[in-house]
């Protein structure tokens, strides 16, 4: 019983966000299994650089693939809508109540099952995920309440479960800004040169410099004082 | 906004329960989706028998597939693994606190989460579930609360939910056991013999007649004093 507090499952998407996660979760946890998701995303470089970095860290990584990009709705899988520039983007507010055309649906929902399944399997008490609610407070999914209510579902949906053996959902960076988790995840040794975060990166894992994505990135570096490691495709438009 | 009030979104296996819910949904809604998983399970002439039903209701049909196969842990699944005749299966109660060697990881949790999407991109205002409390009392996720745990969720998931438009879990068979569901299905005009419920049905989607599935199936038909129409692939065991 005692091996329920030796392993975690971490979401791992290769980004800046899953990688502090990830180096944050192997100072903590004996054992770490490492999911990724083939979503129908555009850009499988991040994928790449999921597999990377796994390898670096000597943890077992999987990949699963999910049948997202058909139910549609989303720039990230939809071939039809385009990738956003920053500027153009509709951010959510709480006055607005709209969300990003990134937002892909349900999707932190289904990472999170699937984990699930995962974590019961390898019988482990925690599962962590990157989401935080400083930079993607327009992500409904990213909220510390709805992080509670699936840790809630979670403890009622598994034989462990309901054996007591309680299963958390930890988001570590749940409160830090940009410019915060990436002074965490240098602390951790984290090389953010290996991470691939643009929603439309090119096959070498290099970013646009102008997407969502890749502007909250840029301006964390900024925010930090850190000097950016990111591969660009060309010379960012403007800083 | 009012279109959210027409239209649900239906988990439908082509088996007993949820093709009876399948048919309750349709007296209540004015537009319906049914989704089907081919997640590695052993029969696919389940799915066979959903997408029939499916067009006799002129309803939208859609199958998703998923990785579950390769997560292990179930005889459903795992080629290694053998689905046990009845009297064989490990059957979970309170005191005994396991499930069956059928149990698949997360498995409703997975399925409500695509549900979840679906129902997002289809301004869905309610997800149709065929999960009872009466007959599987061993899986934890057939429970009520898990079920509200799971509405709680999917209204903090979505950008709708947290707009306001509540999204409801309904599952029409919780309390019922199998004799009631099938009084309901009858009454609401279901014709048994197209469903398949049996865990290795053959490729006619005739039923095994001895695995924990055909056993439930054929004595809710005894207890509601109804011929079993089930196509059986030989004559019963015993009655």
């Amino acid at each position: 019983m005692s091996n329920h507090h030796q392993n975690a499952v971490v979401l791992f998407s290769g980004g800046l966000d899953s990688t502090t996660c990830l180096y944050w979760a192997k100072s903590q946890f004996a054992h770490i299994t490492a999911i990724s998701f083939r979503y129908g995303q555009r850009h499988s470089s991040e994928l790449i650089a999921a597999e990377k970095i796994s390898k670096i860290l000597g943890i077992a990584h999987h990949i699963i693939d999910i049948d997202i990009a058909k139910l549609g709705g989303s720039a990230l899988t939809d071939p039809n809508l385009s990738v956003p520039d920053y500027d153009q983007s509709v951010i959510y507010d709480d006055s607005q109540r709209v969300a990003p055309i990134t937002y892909v649906p349900a999707r932190n929902t289904i990472f999170l099952s699937y984990a699930l399944a995962v974590a019961e399997v390898s019988k482990a008490s925690a599962i962590v995920i990157g989401v935080s609610s400083v930079d993607y407070s327009g992500y409904p999914d990213c909220r510390p309440d709805y992080i509670a209510a699936f840790e809630q579902l979670a403890n009622l949906a598994t034989v462990a479960g309901r054996q007591g053996h309680r299963l958390s959902i930890i988001a570590p960076l749940q409160h830090l800004s940009k410019a915060q988790t990436l002074k965490l995840g240098l602390s951790l040794g984290v090389d953010y040169a290996q991470t691939v975060s643009c929603y439309q990166a090119d096959g070498d894992g290099r970013a646009c410099g102008v997407c969502d994505s890749c502007h909250l990135r840029k301006q964390g570096f900024a925010d930090a004082g850190i000097i950016d490691p990111t591969h660009y495709q060309h010379a960012p438009k403007s800083q």
